[in-house]
């Protein structure tokens, strides 16, 4: 029963309470695990000065951008003086910069919030959507590249999803492949992307791929000899060039360090070139086989952060990719019952003892509802089973006058007469 | 050390992580009282098309809207599609007609979330903040009005805020004023924010504000008169209308009802009016004598989450003033410490051994940090006493041959060196 006028803004949702009881279990275990490895929650506004954030993000970035018109007089002049941040990246260099006297540093950040980008909407693509960051600011290779990738893959365990791999690369892995296979330097990040494709179109494909990027033939047949081979070739091909033997040597660090505690599959993916320009050394992806896309990912990025302060500020950080995880959780999870114990009212007279013996199941820590629609008992009755509840309490006339209650179990239909004073006792049994 | 580049935009607000924490804890609390009352929490975006939201808060509401401009090639008109929300009703409003086939009423929600007004900031005005709303949707008078009012009540105490009274009126109440007063209709508006100022400047001020706006000496006169006399008289004077007798009744019920289990003070406050104009019976509003605004309120308002389905839907709202109920908390709160324990890195050779220690205190449920900086071990010492942790681990070459490790305890300078195998279980019991 939608029509345009009442469904949300295109690329935005409304949360049922199902939903967001799911949504929020797992935002729970996600800080629950954060938390645990010492990372602290911090937030910053939606909304930023739109200086802030235009030409951070390439221009692409400022197109879908969600820019604010002035108010007052301003909003004649049609011009925008902020805009919804895009992602939690740029509003952390800001946070840095402004804060930095009151942090101390290495700083262990998370933040889970809503971000907006003007997308065309498609299957999981969303308007507005969560980010679920952790930064260590002021990390130093390779402990708090381990730390962040080591907490990722433990909340993703807790999380309960399907056994996954961590792939690993290094950005300075990939500029010595530009190094030692010719590319042009305008032509790097072109190259990265086609590369990046690897594992989805084959060797031949990215052949063709990089070839369309005007990437020379001398280029790609040396790069698919190597592709081809195995990877030892390449870490050959790679010592060749400085950089590359830098990217290696980060690579073989973290994998030496990460093997014996992560407790989970890790890998070189020297073909991982993550979409965002601003890495400087090692990057990583979590993958899951039947996934299309990263369940996470991140690395380090050392300039990003001190672009306000105008000086590099070395970090390493990772993020979950909440809404895709949200929906394979989705499917697991069954919809839940709201309070599992509703308080009937009999009549005008009995509002005051149905009210009083809400009261007492709460004081109990029984999560507990007293009818409030209008309705006679067989109604309420309809209200408690529709939204799945598990016990109604009744007290009629007669009841009240031996301070009794009656407990209708909605699973068996069974109903007992019991004590009043009796009734936390009994619902906490009965409710485990 | 703050610029004008970093800076949050004016009336926004960036949270540190000790901020963060005692808001969080605030909205946990919240959020489990809610629960344990039964109502159920669901969300909207942040972003609702304009036209869901002109027109529906007045001309004033209309201006302070944070509008945003049209994408692409709409960017060049200068126009708005969409609109930051203003508060979390209307937005109800259109979710309840959006997804009325999928609840079951009566619908008790509660909501807590950021919402956003150009207001102009001032001492604790601001542009950006979190409201927190529960409404009982399609609940019938008195006992939605009760539970609404019930669940507030509790949600303070738990809190942990000081005593506090619960004001109780009708807008029919001072409907049937108007009408014993003689005001004329258009100035019942004038005469509401008049007499709510009753509190702050007493009788002789209301006068003089109501003439100021036009009200006459005739219906001032009688008016004070009755302020002046036993609240019996303007009871009596009020039984003239039929209004003011169906509000003299609604007061009432609930005042009977309430009595017995609301555990705090609660009163009849005839000249309670509350600013927003949708109210169609009960008013409440939560006050404590040492603060000037309110620490919640709302009502039952009948017609305005109808407005998109064209018919009535009684319901009734209260709203936690949260962001004042936070900035007495702040003041209640220390800092805390952020993990208690660090596990510091010897040298090089020794970071995987660090990296196993921390796993399994994790694995224990102890929050653990593993250094990430670079620093020697009086670094790393520094900056575990800087942030106020408790427990400092260390193990250096002799330690590591032996299995061992030293636990400094941060509080006494002590060191002891224990067995690797009882560090979880001997940070357990020292954290208690």
């Amino acid at each position: 029963m939608s029509d345009q006028l009442t469904q949300p803004a295109r690329g935005t949702r409304d949360f049922l309470p199902n939903d967001l009881r799911v949504r929020r279990h797992a935002f729970q275990t996600i800080q629950k695990q954060f938390e645990l490895h010492g990372f602290v929650q911090m937030d910053t506004p939606a909304l930023e000065r739109i200086e802030v954030l235009t030409g951070k993000y390439g221009e692409e970035g400022d197109m879908l951008m969600y820019k604010i018109m002035k108010r007052g007089e301003g909003e004649q002049s049609g011009e925008a003086d902020l805009a919804l941040r895009y992602d939690l990246t740029v509003p952390l260099a800001r946070f840095v910069a402004e804060h930095r006297n009151d942090l101390s540093f290495p700083f262990r950040r998370f933040q889970i919030a809503p971000v907006w980008r003007a997308e065309r909407p498609g299957k999981g693509r969303l308007r507005e959507f969560y980010q679920c960051d952790i930064d260590i600011v002021g990390g130093a290779f390779p402990m708090a590249d381990a730390e962040v990738i080591t907490t990722l893959a433990e909340t993703l365990r807790k999380l309960g999803l399907p056994s996954f791999t961590v792939k690993l690369n290094s950005r300075k892995v990939l500029l010595g492949m530009v190094e030692v296979y010719g590319i042009p330097e305008e032509k790097a990040r072109d190259f990265f992307i086609g590369l990046d494709k690897l594992d989805k179109i084959g060797v031949a494909g990215v052949v063709v791929d990089l070839k369309g990027r005007g990437i020379s033939a001398e280029s790609t047949d040396k790069l698919a000899k190597d592709l081809d081979a195995p990877l030892e070739e390449l870490r050959n091909r790679l010592a060749e060039s400085a950089a590359g033997r830098e990217g290696l040597e980060e690579v073989d660090t973290l994998l030496s360090l990460l093997s014996p505690s992560l407790g989970t599959e890790l890998a070189f993916a020297p073909f991982l070139a993550r979409g965002l320009d601003y890495y400087t050394g090692p990057i990583f992806e979590v993958v899951h086989p039947d996934l299309g896309s990263s369940l996470a990912g991140g690395g380090r990025y050392d300039q990003l952060v001190g672009m306000f302060s105008k000086q590099d500020v070395p970090t390493v950080g990772g993020s979950l990719g909440i809404e895709r995880i949200l929906l394979i959780l989705k499917d697991s999870h069954a919809a839940t019952a709201t309070s599992p114990v509703l308080v009937t009212v009999w009549d005008e007279s009995s509002r005051k003892n149905s009210l009083a013996i809400a009261t007492l199941l709460r004081v109990e820590g029984i999560e507990t509802e007293i009818y409030s629609g209008s309705g006679n008992l067989g109604k309420q009755l309809k209200y408690a089973s529709d939204r799945y509840m598990q016990h109604v309490i009744i007290q009629g006339p007669d009841e009240a006058s031996r301070d009794e209650v009656s407990v209708k179990d909605l699973a068996t239909g069974g109903q007992e007469t019991i004590a009043a004073g009796l009734l936390a006792a009994t619902l906490k049994e009965r409710l485990g």
